[in-house]
């Protein structure tokens, strides 16, 4: 069964669905969407998403938008293992519990960091004021800090119990993103740091999935050094 | 089999439970918890949820936060029937789509408005920035624009088609809120006026759930009127 991804790695999201995906057994048909040149307003994508974000799939005409909602979709179709997403209905709430608290107790501040500090200079050629930035990036360390010690660090290694799964891919490349505004939270939590190389060593297409991204922090780190 | 739903009516999210399991058939034992007196951080309470929030579920043992999240688990469990939650999976994916949208396209901006305007005045005892506020209501206005255009107005009365789910009551749960801030997006979109008056009209306990909303809404307008 054949699936398109519409996809831009440079959005968390389009990341998770492009690690999953790649690493299934499924006819995967990558169909880029360039943020940056605003293609997802373009009157051909809209007609695919009214809502005009990425990622979105059409899995045999079906079109889904929605990360979570196109990974439970998938998990039901037996696109996404069990392993991966459980299928047992308490473990499977689990999951789910850390999914619907990830939108706004970690993307959020982890994203708007992200935004004010690296891309609205860019998109608006002006620097934020720093009192802004220091204000989000609170915000954001004490999101980190709820993840670090309410989500991991309760004795076992992933955020449901002994093995990996979708919740752990979804909050790593959340995770990835304040790094090009200058912000690893691995250098700033152990626990999380841990964490991270285990999500990172399971997902085969992890690092591929993160190669503009970190080129683009490559880039900064040089800039930053003249 | 018993449900315990630790609540607080003034929580959007707690209201949509209440509403939900009042008009189901089971064993409901409802546990108020004061967001007003800050019950949510007192030690009893962080014991049920570390997290410190409602709504909660306790079914049978199994704690389970995150409303989003328990709907789905109840759903699972029949607890929530298939009219409002429904089983076939692209169906199901279109409900589910809705709801990983509301987070932050729909919920972060009624709910800001909401506590810039009324709750921090309150809370901190100062009025908040006149400049702040405006810039608040324009992203929960365009929000309520996605809203009514991109999920209402497509030709079905409800969000997934010609019949409630609990897509609507998450929904309409929400945009009460800003009416406290002096806001009722009714009075300004009539195709959400038209729609929230059939969502009222379905849930039995749909008014029951808004009393001290209303209570509170009914105070204000006094005072403004002084």
């Amino acid at each position: 069964m054949a699936i398109k991804l519409y996809y831009d790695l440079m959005s968390q999201p389009s990341r998770t669905l492009y690690i999953l995906l790649k690493s299934l057994n499924c006819n995967l048909e990558l169909k880029s969407v360039d943020l940056r040149k605003g293609e997802h307003y373009s009157e051909e994508f809209t007609k695919v998403n009214r809502m005009q974000r990425v990622p979105v799939i059409d899995h045999n005409g079906f079109v889904l938008s929605e990360s979570v909602a196109i990974v439970k979709y998938l998990s039901r179709e037996n696109i996404i293992p069990e392993n991966l997403y459980p299928r047992e209905s308490r473990l499977q709430a689990r999951v789910e519990e850390f999914l619907e608290w990830h939108h706004v107790g970690l993307r959020l501040h982890c994203a708007m960091y992200f935004r004010v500090k690296y891309m609205d200079p860019i998109l608006f050629g002006r620097k934020t004021d720093e009192r802004q930035i220091a204000s989000y990036e609170r915000r954001m360390v004490s999101a980190l800090e709820d993840f670090n010690s309410k989500w991991l660090g309760r004795g076992t290694p992933f955020i449901v119990g002994e093995s990996v799964t979708v919740a752990d891919l979804f909050a790593a490349t959340e995770l990835e993103q304040p790094r090009m505004a200058g912000y690893d939270p691995k250098e700033h939590f152990p626990v999380i740091a841990t964490w991270a190389q285990k999500v990172r060593e399971f997902f085969p297409h992890y690092d591929e999935a993160h190669v503009i991204l970190n080129k683009v922090i490559a880039k900064q780190s040089k800039t930053s050094k003249l």
